[in-house]
């Protein structure tokens, strides 16, 4: 098997790198973080210097980074992967960053004779560790690049949605989370409501569950401590989706909906109920449910 | 079987009554449409004048009527149920209605030594038709009341929820619709926006719906035509939930929100979009899907 | 000069009673706080046991009261006015409260052939204290009435405004404030907008104070510290209009225009900033400006 | 007199322009539309194939244009002013863009050891018509830089104001109309649910022009028709300042707040009422206080 580049290994890339490495690629990487690029060389991967280094050894590349500078600055930045990159190469881009910066790498490739997709991921952590990520796929318009990406984006997930043209995959990313950043607050808005009116939060929430309120964020996320065994909000709202970075997701969001003229003035309120939790130390590493808290009396005057 | 008392016999009180006759039950029925109460008559039911002659005749009365103003007038108005209730009835009152008017109601009853349940419904005309409503219950606190008002009640519907305490089942009724505009308009939003990025509708339904976006508003009820098949968004948001029905949920939302001190940001923003399709000829009887159009840029163009 | 009776003597009616005794009246008053009354008793004003002993001993009374279940209790409770209010007398009520309270208070009069004018005031505890107060009167649609009122008016604030209709001074009274809270939360954010852009914070002001963005809580109000000195922003918010007061003006406002069905997009998403502040001990009692530090990063990380 | 260089000759651009032809200055000008070019030449203007042949044959270049893409082009796409501009040159930009695109510009003349001060302006046509523009000037922190500046802008704005470094003239334009966008939405809302609670819109516009709620977008514009005669909400919402304009500036303030990351809960609403709007025919090209009318019952049932 030929060798597999990977770029960005953090707490998503690290995991998902060391599923291909399950599967029996060999990886030749690069991080900023030294610590993390020993620990694959320990396990076997070559070290890249700079990213035009992964580019010159190997053709399929995937990058894993937090926002669209990052993005730039590892494709087009001094010592970035289009330096080297070779004719027929794909690079497989999992970063959510903005649209058009999907769809502007995507044709500064093209002059290379190299493919790009877009290939954002849900699922979280625990779904980069245990490959069970969903990967929204844009740019599989073309076929024989969706199954080339297939190959090894099903090594690190389990559904792989081919979106259709380059940007696709931002998209469908971003609309999904704006839904989860609505329906997050709606919940959170409608628990506290509902308690406050007299009713047991557990029977609330069977009470939507089973009714036309029912969402995601209510039957298997519901953000009041207690509700649902397991999961962040019952355990004080660590781990899980940080607020601060729904509110970059929502941030993203807005952008795309300025950019088109599409009217979401409920995706511009979450955005900046979010955005406020975000700058708030109590709550900006916090799992994003625990907007339940923010809107709750008793928490604040703790 | 003893007499049943029926009061308000329009879109859904008509099927719910029915159901009742279905079931055997003798019914003692009162309306303002004198058209529906002939109807009624035809099909073996007492009349009465007034509600007062209702509660002269039985002592299991359900109410079912359009707003809280409606419920006083039949309950303590002139002529009203209060004059002649007998003590030991019970009164299941299904109106969506202020919370505080349940709790002001079953006051007035307890001191005629009667009960009272508040006993909203969801499921709309057709599960009234099918006897398939969810009645959520409040006052059923008392085992032996929850037990009387659950006779009456399961036969004209299939789901009855036990709240706790009267005003209980309006607090259930109004989260759930509250959340379900969030959600509705969440939807419209999301759907909207990924169409504009280049989405394909179906495929960015399908992807909300195996995701965290996912929610009954997405795939139950999408409000994209065409997105799911025999839905009122589907047929022109002929049928189905009127925006103006919804608008007045969301206000009795906000009522109890600003009695409970309990931020909403999102639901009020979902009330004043919905109050603006409430007043817009357009919009108003429309289903509350319809609120996707609003959004929509052509459907304003035509 | 007969008996003027005065019932509320809490921040403002304290300084407006005694602004009455100024001007050579004798007063009957009545408060729950029996410390207060002691001091008006020491300035020679008669005590009252009950609001009924006031309406007893005087046909010109003025009422201000902090919300309408206690203008209700006063009005209409055991012991109240009504019941032994005279024919003639005259109640001027300068609480704010739901315009429907004041319509309702009138009717009562009206069948013991009495007049009621509803006279919310502007100006504060300083516009109370230096009788500079402005009177948004109600009622005065009947000039006699307007004159009467004007009379005990006219020596406690400077600007005594014929608004009308019964529930006209409300309405008037509950439109001021829900702008007021609009521009300041507008303020806030614009201004926080600035400076973070890069703007002196006064630079900002000036500027917004000679174009189209100015206001009153831009040019006589700045809630950005130092902008403006002497006044409570630039007090560390001690004093003035507290949150948690503009939070209830707001809510009256929400009240009526959910009432009337008027759209308020945005007087309703200030409802919920101002919610979300009252239920903040860091915020509730501080002047409204405060909400520039809600907003404001670093006040979050205090 | 050296020859000045004017590039973007719209319905501000083109009084622009006249007035330094008035004061004495020769021009060479730039416009995509050849009629207008015409004119100028009749004018005594020399005309321009390129922006380079301005950059080419003047120092001192104005630039007016619609929107960021439109300046990027004009200064550094093919034929743009960057090819060929002269050591000492200063351009002053007018366009209302976003605040990055003017650092970005300014860095790139630098550069070319030219000079840029951003320049946005308010006033509207009529301002512009008679020199009485307010010229917001960021860059003049050089204060020869500014001195230079001011003799040009002074000849086409009669308030010249000095906000500090290259940005900072974008940022005052943009909050200046982002607190615009609230109060005008404000006073709409205010004035609306006012004469539903029964006052007389023009006693409601004088009180609130005398008391807290005082504000430009009432006192000056009011929008609601009658109020104040002679301006474009009593002739129909002709003329004036467009909503799709008005939601062009909302939008540069929400890429701006997001750019630093600052909460503006009321902007954000303002930019998605002005978004619905200007995606409404209805609405769009109208003066922006026909939001007013957006928000008004009767307007929608024509």
């Amino acid at each position: 098997m030929s060798l597999v580049g990977f770029i960005g290994l953090g707490q998503m890339g690290a995991h998902m790198a060391r599923n291909l490495i399950k599967h029996g690629h060999k990886l030749i990487v690069y991080d900023v973080n030294a610590k993390v690029l020993e620990q694959f060389k320990a396990d076997g991967a070559t070290i890249a210097k700079f990213p035009a280094d992964v580019a010159a050894a190997s053709k399929d590349i995937v990058t894993m980074l937090p926002s669209s500078p990052h993005v730039k600055l590892v494709y087009t930045g001094d010592g970035g992967l289009l330096e080297t990159l070779q004719p027929n190469s794909l690079c497989m881009d999992s970063s959510t960053i903005d649209q058009m910066v999907s769809v502007e790498m995507a044709l500064a490739l093209r002059q290379k004779q190299a493919s790009y997709v877009d290939a954002p991921v849900s699922g979280g952590v625990v779904g980069a560790q245990n490959a069970t990520l969903t990967f929204m796929v844009g740019g599989g318009d073309e076929q024989p690049v969706f199954d080339r990406a297939h190959t090894f984006l099903s090594k690190m997930g389990k559904n792989i949605v081919n979106c259709g043209k380059v940007g696709n995959g931002q998209a469908a990313k971003i609309c999904n989370n704006m839904m989860l950043g609505i329906s997050m607050i709606g919940v959170s808005e409608t628990m506290n409501l509902g308690i406050r009116m007299g009713l047991d939060a557990k029977l609330l929430a069977s009470i939507l569950n089973t009714s036309s309120g029912r969402c995601w964020s209510s039957d298997t996320y519901n953000p009041v401590p207690g509700v649902i065994e397991g999961i962040p909000p019952s355990k004080e709202y660590q781990g899980g989706f940080g607020s601060a970075l729904m509110a970059k997701d929502l941030s993203l969001a807005q952008n795309a909906a300025t950019a088109t003229h599409a009217p979401t003035p409920l995706g511009s309120m979450a955005h900046q109920i979010y955005r406020l939790l975000a700058q708030d130390p109590n709550f900006s590493q916090k799992d994003f449910g625990v907007v339940y808290q923010f809107l709750k009396e008793e928490a604040k005057k703790r």
